[in-house]
């Protein structure tokens, strides 16, 4: 297991409005903010397939967040107990990656694309883009 | 930009039957596999929160992906067209994360974790636990 490559590669960037922390919804479907994913170039090819209107996991690095805190209040909401992270969806986790469901509004070429309900700042690494299927309960 | 850190850190392991990429169902929801979640001692208050039959999304790194393939057919099904790799739930793709809902059997101390419908690798490098909320449509 030594020799697994597990350098991540940023793909693209988040464009959004969502300047700070402060700004940001805590889940992107509880606001309406539209933003871009905007891929390097080489990324082209690798969206064919995507239409407009259909949901995307959208797979994020949180590079704001804190990667050593293991438990925190629900929501950041201090009269709720304490819990793991791991029972959290709080940025602050050891790897901090978003995981984000977004409807394509648009895909311009050559390898940007306009969302909506994104909760991520500008400026936030893109890890991965995924297809939604909602049948087996995640994407 | 240039001084975040985004380097992974691999919080425990998938121990799982599944010892080749052969064995290992196109998504966990079509196979019933019991398997655990094995994780460092370390990160055993993140768990704090979780139940057993709770679901959970499951982030891992899939170790024995191609990082370097932008396209493919959907299942692997040569007779399907081609589309690129973000349109496309391969775990070919630059960043392999998997993303996956499993369901919490057990919490067994320190940290692991026992879960159906894993579908990772025995061996498989885990980066992130997150709790399943179906309102928002992923997680």
């Amino acid at each position: 297991m030594m020799d697994i490559d597990m350098e991540l590669r940023v793909i693209g960037r988040i464009e959004s409005s969502l300047e700070t922390k402060d700004d940001c919804p805590k889940q992107g479907y509880e606001a309406d903010v539209t933003g871009r994913i905007v891929l390097d170039e080489h990324y082209a090819s690798a969206l064919e397939g995507l239409e407009p209107e259909q949901k995307i996991v959208l797979v994020t690095w949180m590079h704001e967040a804190s990667r050593d805190i293991l438990s925190g209040h629900p929501r950041g909401d201090e009269t709720r107990p304490r819990r793991g992270v791991f029972a959290l969806r709080s940025p602050m986790r050891p790897n901090p990656i978003g995981i984000d469901v977004v409807d394509i509004v648009a895909i311009e070429s050559p390898a940007t694309l306009i969302v909506r309900h994104i909760d991520q700042l500008d400026g936030t690494p893109v890890l991965d883009i995924k297809p939604h299927i909602a049948a087996d309960g995640v994407a």
